[in-house]
Protein backbone atom coordinates (compact mmCIF):
# COMPACT_ATOMS: atom_id res chain seq x y z
CA UNK A 1 0.00 0.00 0.00
CA UNK A 2 1.10 3.61 -0.75
CA UNK A 3 1.77 5.83 2.16
CA UNK A 4 0.72 9.41 2.79
CA UNK A 5 3.42 12.11 3.19
CA UNK A 6 3.66 12.08 6.84
CA UNK A 7 3.64 8.76 7.52
CA UNK A 8 6.16 8.62 5.23
CA UNK A 9 7.92 11.36 6.81
CA UNK A 10 7.63 9.56 10.23
CA UNK A 11 8.60 6.18 9.16
CA UNK A 12 11.48 8.13 7.99
CA UNK A 13 12.97 9.77 10.66
CA UNK A 14 12.45 6.44 12.78
CA UNK A 15 15.60 5.26 11.18
CA UNK A 16 18.77 6.20 12.47
CA UNK A 17 20.07 5.28 9.33
CA UNK A 18 19.47 6.45 5.14
CA UNK A 19 21.13 6.33 1.63
CA UNK A 20 21.82 8.79 0.14
CA UNK A 21 21.97 8.67 -4.26
CA UNK A 22 23.29 11.52 -6.61
CA UNK A 23 24.64 11.68 -10.29
CA UNK A 24 27.36 11.99 -11.40
CA UNK A 25 28.88 11.83 -14.82
CA UNK A 26 25.44 9.68 -15.78
CA UNK A 27 26.50 7.55 -13.13
CA UNK A 28 24.58 6.65 -9.48
CA UNK A 29 26.81 7.18 -6.74
CA UNK A 30 24.77 6.14 -3.50
CA UNK A 31 26.54 6.16 0.42
CA UNK A 32 24.30 6.07 3.89
CA UNK A 33 24.01 8.62 5.85
CA UNK A 34 23.08 9.42 9.44
CA UNK A 35 20.54 12.49 9.06
CA UNK A 36 17.78 14.70 10.87
CA UNK A 37 14.93 16.19 9.79
CA UNK A 38 14.58 20.36 10.07
CA UNK A 39 11.01 20.78 8.51
CA UNK A 40 10.55 19.15 5.63
CA UNK A 41 14.75 19.06 4.91
CA UNK A 42 16.84 16.28 5.54
CA UNK A 43 20.09 17.37 6.66
CA UNK A 44 23.35 15.79 7.20
CA UNK A 45 26.94 17.26 7.51
CA UNK A 46 30.46 15.83 6.64
CA UNK A 47 32.01 14.31 9.52
CA UNK A 48 35.83 15.90 8.49
CA UNK A 49 36.43 18.44 5.89
CA UNK A 50 37.06 16.72 3.45
CA UNK A 51 40.48 17.66 1.82
CA UNK A 52 40.78 19.19 -1.84
CA UNK A 53 42.71 16.05 -2.94
CA UNK A 54 39.92 13.53 -1.33
CA UNK A 55 36.92 15.67 -2.44
CA UNK A 56 33.70 13.72 -1.54
CA UNK A 57 31.99 11.97 -4.52
CA UNK A 58 28.46 12.82 -2.99
CA UNK A 59 29.42 16.49 -2.46
CA UNK A 60 31.31 17.02 -5.90
CA UNK A 61 28.13 15.14 -7.57
CA UNK A 62 25.68 17.78 -5.70
CA UNK A 63 27.93 20.70 -6.86
CA UNK A 64 27.14 19.67 -10.33
CA UNK A 65 23.83 18.85 -9.85
CA UNK A 66 21.33 19.06 -6.74
CA UNK A 67 19.10 16.52 -7.78
CA UNK A 68 19.43 13.84 -4.83
CA UNK A 69 17.10 10.96 -3.52
CA UNK A 70 17.26 9.41 -0.22
CA UNK A 71 15.52 5.98 0.92
CA UNK A 72 15.03 4.90 4.73
CA UNK A 73 13.68 0.96 4.39
CA UNK A 74 12.71 -1.56 6.95
CA UNK A 75 13.18 -5.24 6.81
CA UNK A 76 12.24 -8.19 8.58
CA UNK A 77 11.90 -12.06 8.15
CA UNK A 78 8.16 -11.81 8.22
CA UNK A 79 7.68 -9.98 5.20
CA UNK A 80 4.58 -8.89 5.97
CA UNK A 81 6.45 -5.63 7.77
CA UNK A 82 8.26 -4.53 4.99
CA UNK A 83 7.99 -0.83 3.96
CA UNK A 84 10.17 2.32 2.33
CA UNK A 85 10.14 5.47 2.43
CA UNK A 86 11.96 7.80 -0.37
CA UNK A 87 12.29 11.59 -0.50
CA UNK A 88 13.36 12.83 -4.10
CA UNK A 89 14.84 16.08 -2.82
CA UNK A 90 17.20 19.06 -4.15
CA UNK A 91 20.73 20.10 -2.35
CA UNK A 92 22.05 22.60 -0.73
CA UNK A 93 25.90 22.63 0.51
CA UNK A 94 26.57 25.31 3.26
CA UNK A 95 29.66 26.20 4.91
CA UNK A 96 28.47 28.47 6.92
CA UNK A 97 29.30 28.15 10.82
CA UNK A 98 25.50 29.25 12.14
CA UNK A 99 24.44 26.39 9.72
CA UNK A 100 26.96 24.13 11.21
CA UNK A 101 26.05 24.41 14.68
CA UNK A 102 22.11 24.14 13.50
CA UNK A 103 22.77 21.15 11.72
CA UNK A 104 24.99 19.47 14.96
CA UNK A 105 22.58 20.83 17.35
CA UNK A 106 20.06 18.48 15.47
CA UNK A 107 22.00 15.57 14.53
CA UNK A 108 23.31 15.48 18.42
CA UNK A 109 19.88 15.32 19.58
CA UNK A 110 19.64 12.04 17.35
CA UNK A 111 23.38 10.84 17.92
CA UNK A 112 25.18 10.93 21.05
CA UNK A 113 28.09 10.49 19.52
CA UNK A 114 28.32 13.79 17.74
CA UNK A 115 28.10 15.36 20.89
CA UNK A 116 31.91 14.18 22.15
CA UNK A 117 32.60 14.36 18.35
CA UNK A 118 30.94 16.94 16.42
CA UNK A 119 31.03 17.04 12.59
CA UNK A 120 33.75 19.57 10.95
CA UNK A 121 30.96 20.23 8.07
CA UNK A 122 30.20 21.08 5.09
CA UNK A 123 26.11 20.68 5.88
CA UNK A 124 24.04 19.64 3.18
CA UNK A 125 20.30 20.37 3.36
CA UNK A 126 18.12 17.98 1.08
CA UNK A 127 14.79 20.28 0.31
CA UNK A 128 12.27 17.08 -0.18
CA UNK A 129 9.92 17.51 -3.28
CA UNK A 130 8.40 14.88 -3.40
CA UNK A 131 7.68 12.14 -0.24
CA UNK A 132 7.03 8.43 -1.44
CA UNK A 133 6.85 5.35 0.60
CA UNK A 134 5.30 1.64 0.23
CA UNK A 135 4.69 -0.61 2.86
CA UNK A 136 3.83 -4.59 2.26
CA UNK A 137 0.78 -4.05 5.66
CA UNK A 138 -0.04 -1.56 8.51
CA UNK A 139 3.22 -0.05 9.95
CA UNK A 140 3.96 0.66 13.43
CA UNK A 141 5.75 3.81 13.90
CA UNK A 142 7.67 2.54 16.85
CA UNK A 143 11.53 3.56 16.45
CA UNK A 144 13.19 0.43 14.60
CA UNK B 1 39.60 1.79 6.17
CA UNK B 2 39.10 0.42 2.85
CA UNK B 3 37.96 -3.14 1.78
CA UNK B 4 38.94 -5.23 -0.45
CA UNK B 5 36.54 -6.82 -2.76
CA UNK B 6 36.61 -10.27 -1.64
CA UNK B 7 35.09 -8.81 1.91
CA UNK B 8 33.24 -6.56 0.34
CA UNK B 9 31.63 -9.58 -1.42
CA UNK B 10 31.30 -11.46 1.83
CA UNK B 11 29.63 -8.66 3.76
CA UNK B 12 27.68 -8.04 0.99
CA UNK B 13 26.35 -11.00 0.95
CA UNK B 14 25.89 -10.97 4.54
CA UNK B 15 22.89 -8.95 4.06
CA UNK B 16 19.45 -9.39 3.23
CA UNK B 17 18.89 -6.59 1.61
CA UNK B 18 20.46 -3.79 -0.07
CA UNK B 19 19.69 -0.83 -2.23
CA UNK B 20 19.19 -0.63 -5.92
CA UNK B 21 20.65 3.31 -7.56
CA UNK B 22 19.87 3.66 -11.15
CA UNK B 23 19.41 6.95 -13.29
CA UNK B 24 16.71 8.22 -15.79
CA UNK B 25 15.98 11.38 -16.60
CA UNK B 26 18.99 12.52 -15.00
CA UNK B 27 17.31 11.82 -11.72
CA UNK B 28 18.76 9.02 -9.47
CA UNK B 29 16.16 6.58 -8.34
CA UNK B 30 16.18 4.44 -5.15
CA UNK B 31 14.59 1.34 -4.40
CA UNK B 32 15.60 -1.66 -1.45
CA UNK B 33 16.47 -5.23 -3.27
CA UNK B 34 16.29 -8.73 -1.71
CA UNK B 35 18.76 -10.49 -4.03
CA UNK B 36 21.35 -13.33 -4.29
CA UNK B 37 24.81 -13.27 -5.78
CA UNK B 38 25.83 -15.42 -8.55
CA UNK B 39 29.47 -15.00 -9.15
CA UNK B 40 30.45 -12.01 -9.44
CA UNK B 41 26.88 -11.17 -10.54
CA UNK B 42 23.92 -9.45 -8.34
CA UNK B 43 20.87 -10.97 -9.44
CA UNK B 44 17.47 -9.75 -8.33
CA UNK B 45 13.68 -10.64 -9.74
CA UNK B 46 10.46 -8.63 -9.98
CA UNK B 47 7.76 -10.40 -7.78
CA UNK B 48 4.92 -10.03 -9.96
CA UNK B 49 4.95 -9.00 -13.70
CA UNK B 50 4.53 -5.07 -14.14
CA UNK B 51 1.68 -4.32 -15.98
CA UNK B 52 2.21 -1.98 -19.05
CA UNK B 53 0.27 0.36 -17.39
CA UNK B 54 2.39 0.82 -14.13
CA UNK B 55 5.87 -0.08 -15.66
CA UNK B 56 8.12 -0.16 -12.96
CA UNK B 57 10.90 2.72 -12.89
CA UNK B 58 13.56 0.73 -12.12
CA UNK B 59 13.20 -1.22 -14.93
CA UNK B 60 12.32 1.43 -17.34
CA UNK B 61 15.37 2.98 -16.02
CA UNK B 62 17.73 -0.04 -16.50
CA UNK B 63 16.41 0.05 -19.92
CA UNK B 64 17.48 3.00 -20.58
CA UNK B 65 20.93 3.48 -18.77
CA UNK B 66 22.10 -0.09 -17.66
CA UNK B 67 24.42 1.47 -14.82
CA UNK B 68 23.54 0.48 -11.32
CA UNK B 69 24.93 1.11 -7.83
CA UNK B 70 23.69 -1.01 -5.24
CA UNK B 71 24.71 -0.78 -1.62
CA UNK B 72 24.35 -3.01 1.61
CA UNK B 73 25.40 -1.01 4.93
CA UNK B 74 25.39 -1.88 8.84
CA UNK B 75 24.35 0.09 10.95
CA UNK B 76 24.85 0.17 15.07
CA UNK B 77 25.01 2.77 18.20
CA UNK B 78 28.48 1.78 18.31
CA UNK B 79 30.28 3.50 15.56
CA UNK B 80 33.27 1.92 15.23
CA UNK B 81 31.02 -1.45 13.87
CA UNK B 82 29.79 0.86 11.03
CA UNK B 83 30.86 -1.08 7.33
CA UNK B 84 29.33 -0.12 4.05
CA UNK B 85 30.34 -1.73 0.25
CA UNK B 86 29.53 -0.57 -2.94
CA UNK B 87 28.95 -2.20 -6.16
CA UNK B 88 28.80 -0.19 -9.26
CA UNK B 89 27.65 -1.91 -11.68
CA UNK B 90 25.88 -2.70 -15.22
CA UNK B 91 22.56 -4.31 -15.68
CA UNK B 92 20.53 -6.93 -17.81
CA UNK B 93 17.11 -7.87 -17.79
CA UNK B 94 15.75 -11.43 -18.80
CA UNK B 95 12.54 -12.57 -19.40
CA UNK B 96 13.95 -15.88 -20.04
CA UNK B 97 12.01 -18.94 -18.61
CA UNK B 98 15.47 -20.57 -17.60
CA UNK B 99 17.21 -17.20 -16.38
CA UNK B 100 14.10 -17.05 -13.59
CA UNK B 101 14.31 -20.48 -12.50
CA UNK B 102 18.30 -20.14 -12.14
CA UNK B 103 17.42 -16.89 -10.12
CA UNK B 104 14.40 -18.00 -8.34
CA UNK B 105 16.46 -21.24 -7.03
CA UNK B 106 18.99 -18.82 -5.61
CA UNK B 107 16.63 -16.28 -3.91
CA UNK B 108 14.92 -19.82 -2.53
CA UNK B 109 18.19 -20.41 -0.97
CA UNK B 110 18.05 -17.11 0.98
CA UNK B 111 14.95 -16.29 1.15
CA UNK B 112 12.02 -19.10 2.47
CA UNK B 113 9.49 -16.52 1.67
CA UNK B 114 10.69 -17.33 -2.42
CA UNK B 115 10.03 -21.23 -1.97
CA UNK B 116 5.94 -20.49 -1.41
CA UNK B 117 5.90 -17.57 -3.78
CA UNK B 118 8.27 -17.46 -6.33
CA UNK B 119 8.80 -14.26 -8.55
CA UNK B 120 7.44 -14.02 -11.66
CA UNK B 121 10.20 -11.97 -13.20
CA UNK B 122 11.62 -10.65 -15.41
CA UNK B 123 14.88 -11.16 -13.73
CA UNK B 124 17.65 -8.51 -13.53
CA UNK B 125 21.77 -9.32 -13.54
CA UNK B 126 24.01 -6.99 -12.34
CA UNK B 127 27.37 -6.97 -13.45
CA UNK B 128 29.71 -6.06 -11.03
CA UNK B 129 32.58 -3.89 -12.08
CA UNK B 130 33.69 -2.49 -9.32
CA UNK B 131 33.53 -3.11 -5.76
CA UNK B 132 34.27 -0.87 -2.59
CA UNK B 133 33.93 -0.88 0.66
CA UNK B 134 34.93 0.99 3.98
CA UNK B 135 34.73 -0.10 7.43
CA UNK B 136 35.03 1.87 10.39
CA UNK B 137 37.08 -0.77 12.51
CA UNK B 138 37.72 -4.62 12.05
CA UNK B 139 35.17 -6.26 10.70
CA UNK B 140 32.98 -9.33 11.04
CA UNK B 141 31.63 -11.61 8.61
CA UNK B 142 28.77 -13.30 10.27
CA UNK B 143 25.17 -13.02 9.12
CA UNK B 144 23.97 -9.55 10.61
Amino acid sequence: MRLDPATCRLLFSSKPVARLATVGRDRPHLVPIVFALDGDEIVFAVDHKPKSTRRLQRLANLTTDPHATVLADHYADDWSQLWWVRADAIASISDDRRELARCTELLSARYPQYVAAPPEGPVVRLGVVLWSGWSAGPVSTDRG
